[in-house]
């Protein structure tokens, strides 16, 4: 979303962020972003770190529990976990359409057009009550669900993948059976979830009915934070725009410190290892497999990690609170990257080319390192079944069987082969959409129909009436007929 | 199509064009041309005229029986030339196979990539069989049936009219229901003459199992010679790209006398009349009409028009036997187009924003008409039941009537803005292909699948029975559940 906004700036745009106080991710005191950005910072009735709390216990859950819970712990967790996570989001919204001020001032603003990620609510119903054009931000939902039911994107289960699975587009009829079941199961949970608490509070908040799914669907624009040569091909509306990899950029010069250190890895290179700005720490037993593998490894490596330094570390392994990665990847002496799988690094790593060894944690990381050791370009390790010597081994392998290189190089290759580069394609719609007030030529007319219609069930119906009544009609044509046949012979050996 | 080829011999490519000494459409003898690309030309066992003719043949049906014709006459004769056509079609794919030199010729020619219009047959079993990357140029099918059967594009019969319909994407129930039983027959008939007539002849060509849609939808990427501003916005498949409009470019200057012509016009500027290339001449009626309505506009007019001089024709108006429509669109002086409504006309009206009044004469005129009459761009009429008067009314209005030209005027700014100009994607995809060997990553999985898995229907036939044993077992508990509490209780009364 940054990228997008740095890119609307340069080109001359003025750009409003309207963020709460207690935002744990937009830095609205930094001096830098104050003079790029206008803010419009509204007041909540609860903290940055109840909030950082909520996204700590999410990791947290998801890292070190999920694994070995009961099915049945697992669905009450998430459900507690959500609902409070709802619950502060729309104290949230609550308290910003609740201050006057703040909505007269976005009135008064006559702003062209509204981005937003829907990870959180609202931003698409300050749209609609704005009477503004809607361009949506989104990397994936859950089972695609707001894909499918609000964007209205087709994703057929035979070779679509629901979101959270990490099969490919070629599944066996078991993969199959199981993504339908997916596929079925999240759309109504999350249905019956968006009807029971958001329409409500969308409704009550506009003040007629209003849906979630309908506010979101008004969207003229898409961003999809995908791109093909990761994401699974499928049917996409005109306005769904992929634009995986806006972030990426040529390497810039790094810090003098780090450029001497990757410099003094002579030709064996260097090993990125970082898990996300998320995650800071691991067990100490963890920190130790770690440390361990890459103490054995002829390369240097930097590893970004916050956590207490671990006993074991090596003198060829630096640890940093901050590192700049796509610099970094972008290195020429870089041969490899440890990560987690988030999409951002991902993509960063295809842009340069940097085989990877993957140890996903959690959401969307095992279906996206998957992805790409389906494609050849990386080695996949669980972290809680991980030892030192799997870890040493799988760096082994990409950084020196050409395999991994050669596929990695490949997809590099297609990602940098656009007629139009994704930044640039962010840019020119969001663009679009100002000049023309809109995009209604991309928007699929679905989103005019309701659910029957849309699956065309009244037609069906009909169809099946009309084909009921002829049936009727000609067996009663048939059974007059035979009666007739039948008296005749009497009649006639009468 | 040769716009692409144009386009490609500009960026220095060697382009080879493969074609029966028969074509009607194809001028390799043409000097001019034949410095441009290589003319592979091979003997076919029937004449140019013979080709001609059957054209002929369908435009003088569509366009004079057509409408007064019995839905039996219609089918007949359109199986019966269907037939004919087909059978021509495979006589010259015959000729082309059977051709050893030419094959040969073919297969030591080490081709990047083959480029066809599927409007005849064989083009992608050449590419079948040599193995080369596929790219497809199409405007659109009957009801849709090779995009979507072929190319798995959707086309939703809720919202997504059929393609010789001319509904809007809102229909009404009517309208809804005649679209499914439209898409629900033409797909039948489509596949069944396919599986009768093509893939018996695929198979024996190839030797073994092929079907006609398999191989087209081998497809690396589909053009489809449409835009959004026109057409109806649906899903599309990653490898669709459309591309109408891409023949569209800025005016060049008129021939001298047409040039003295048009400005003599004066503020009341120039109207322009053509039918297309395959329509030359009308009945005297029809000329007649359309020379009285011309003669009563203060407008100058160029009409294209081969037949003879109609007595009628005023001095404003000059016949023509060829126009440089492109030029005289694009002239300043241009008020209004009078047009058949085909496809390449009325993008380059849209392109240089001339308001249209469009007299559809068979195929899909009457659809792409309707097209830009909603949209508030034209004005329809019929030519069976016209008169001058309201062709003469027609004309006044679009070109009087402000809303007109500012309907144009926003197609054709939504047309002209798009990241990359239509014939810059079009080469960029073909370049594409070249430098990967084929675009694997954004075919759909789906073509690997066979229909009932597509559709998911072994899933869901295995959900059924899991459905029914789990009811079955419920019954069966809950039956013994009853029988022993009755027991119990007689057991009791006992």
């Amino acid at each position: 979303m940054r990228n997008i906004l740095d890119e609307l700036v340069k080109r001359n745009h003025s750009v409003t962020v309207l963020v709460s106080e207690a935002s744990p991710s937009v830095d609205y005191n930094n001096s830098r972003h104050a003079t790029k950005f206008n803010f419009l910072v509204y007041k909540v009735p609860f903290s940055k770190s109840y909030l950082h709390g909520l996204t700590e216990e999410l990791i947290n859950f998801s890292m070190f529990e999920w694994h070995h819970s009961s099915m049945l712990k697992k669905i009450l967790w998430s459900h507690d976990w959500t609902t409070r996570s709802i619950d502060v989001l729309m104290r949230q919204c609550d308290s910003m359409f609740k201050d006057e001020q703040l909505m007269a001032t976005l009135r008064d603003s006559k702003f062209d057009a509204v981005l937003l990620d829907p990870v959180t609510i609202c931003g698409d119903l300050v749209a609609d009550i704005l009477n503004l054009p809607l361009i949506i931000s989104l990397r994936l939902s859950l089972g695609g669900v707001i894909e499918r039911h609000c964007g209205h994107a087709p994703a057929p289960p035979s070779y679509v993948p629901a979101a959270p699975l990490p099969y490919s587009d070629h599944m066996t009829f078991v993969e199959r059976l199981i993504n339908t079941v997916t596929y079925v199961s999240l759309s109504a949970m999350t249905d019956m979830f968006w009807r029971l608490r958001l329409d409500k509070y969308y409704t009550e908040v506009k003040g007629s009915p209003t849906s979630y799914c309908g506010t979101l669907g008004k969207a003229d624009l898409w961003f999809i934070r995908t791109f093909w040569d990761i994401e699974t091909p499928r049917p996409i509306p005109p306005n769904f725009k992929h634009v995986g990899g806006l972030h990426c950029k040529p390497a810039n010069q790094l810090p003098a410190d780090m450029e001497e250190f990757v410099q003094s890895s002579g030709d064996a290179g260097v090993v990125v290892v970082s898990f996300g700005s998320m995650v800071t720490n691991f067990t100490t037993e963890t920190a130790d497999v770690i440390a361990v593998a890459l103490g054995q490894i002829p390369q240097k490596v930097i590893w970004k990690y916050k956590g207490n330094k671990p006993k074991t570390l090596m003198s060829n392994t630096r640890l940093y609170d901050w590192i700049p990665q796509n610099d970094l990847l972008g290195h020429p002496r870089t041969r490899a990257f440890v990560t987690h799988g988030g999409t951002n690094g991902l993509y960063e790593a295809v842009y340069h080319a940097v085989p990877m060894v993957g140890i996903p944690l959690f959401a969307d990381q095992p279906d996206n390192i998957a992805r790409l050791s389906r494609r050849g370009a990386a080695v996949v390790l669980d972290l809680n079944t991980m030892t030192s010597d799997m870890l040493r081994q799988a760096l082994h392998d990409v950084i020196n069987q050409p395999g991994y290189k050669s596929s990695i190089q490949h997809l590099s290759n297609v990602h940098r082969d656009q007629p139009v580069a994704p930044l640039s394609t962010a840019a020119f719609w969001v663009e679009f959409v100002m000049r023309h007030g809109g995009a209604p030529h991309l928007r699929l007319a679905s989103h005019e129909l309701n659910w029957f219609q849309y699956h065309s069930l009244d037609v069906a119906a009909a169809l099946l009436v009309v084909l009921m009544i002829t049936g009727a009609l000609c067996w009663a044509g048939i059974r007059c007929f035979l009666l007739r046949c039948r008296r005749g012979r009497r009649e006639k050996n009468d």
